[in-house]
């Protein structure tokens, strides 16, 4: 197809497209004559692929492109290396978290029986996240962090519920880059809802 | 206290006091005498404060003294307004969600019972990221999207409960504002682990 239909099928602008393509967000159309390409359905995919993360993902130019690059590049299905990569380690100080942060984390974790490996980046990420509280002299009890756990594990087992009912490995790593991305989103929008009715309930006179 | 004291107990060095001061994110010490300041337990607290939000809670410094006037200026016990407002709407493609999926978020804030108001930003994050997994084929079922809101509402209770732990209101306020800010990556961290261990569970061939 053309690049203009292939910009109606993914829904967005002929110049979208020529962005991403110089980007290095699309693979190379087939030239099928010196000034002529066709795009095909790989092609439509990509672009809605790539609308996603730079629209609502909320991705730079440089994490899309990594993600893409991991896309194309990954060798095996190694779903989960990717997925990891994707969501992308957050900005946050420098500083490593400390032993004891980590040590909080991991005692967590084993209580829910969690199998996980050292390099996981959400270890570090949840681990700064406690040390935070901390610096402001907030020390979170047991039944905090535990709430926080299983509501992880609820979402991650519904993560992997999805992936599992789809049978295309390449749709499975697709969907789960973009699941990764989006989910975030997701589950920080509801959890906003969720503590204004919690509000409502616990505080009824602060309004 | 002199500022190499205060800059002692909040464990930063000097050069970070002054860079706060200069940036408005601390209130004023009093002048005792023309070139002396007298800093107080409240700057410390402060410092603390930027500090996490700034290192940990991966803000600006912008976003952060937005917080800091919020906190300063705030005339009544409007915490969930302060919060709201501190945990910023993160950035995404300006789209207003489609009333479809607003409707859908909707229909399950209605399954969980969840009062909640229309100016509440939670629901466009949530209908965008819907709308993000729209746009690659993505159709979540039911359960899928129950699991993550069940998942928020059991932070939300969390969340809510710690703080009515809290007798100071300026306390409360003061939690709210970080818990709001260091509650997201320590949610999205446990995430990424329980994200593991449930794919180690499900795909147990694929490493």
């Amino acid at each position: 197809m053309k690049i203009s239909e292939l910009a109606q099928q993914a829904h967005v602008p002929v110049s979208a497209v020529k962005y991403y393509q110089r980007e290095g967000l699309l693979p190379p159309a087939d030239k099928t004559a010196p000034n002529q390409t066709d795009y095909t359905e790989t092609h439509v995919r990509r672009v809605r692929l790539v609308r996603a993360l730079l629209g609502v993902g909320g991705l730079t130019v440089a994490a899309a492109k990594e993600i893409i690059a991991a896309l194309d590049t990954s060798p095996t299905f190694d779903v989960f290396g990717i997925a990891q990569y994707a969501m992308g380690v957050p900005k946050a100080s420098g500083d490593e978290p400390s032993e004891k942060a980590r040590q909080r984390i991991l005692d967590l974790a084993n209580k829910q029986g969690w199998d996980i490996s050292e390099g996981n980046p959400g270890w570090a990420m949840a681990a700064r996240a406690l040390e935070g509280m901390w610096t402001i002299g907030v020390e979170l009890d047991g039944d905090y962090l535990s709430a926080y756990a299983s509501a992880a594990s609820t979402v991650a087992a519904a993560d992997l519920g999805a992936l599992a009912k789809l049978s295309d490995p390449d749709r499975q790593i697709e969907v789960m880059v973009v699941g990764g991305v989006l989910g975030h989103p997701l589950l920080i929008g509801l959890r906003r809802l969720a503590q204004e009715d919690s509000g409502r309930k616990l505080f009824p006179c602060s309004e």
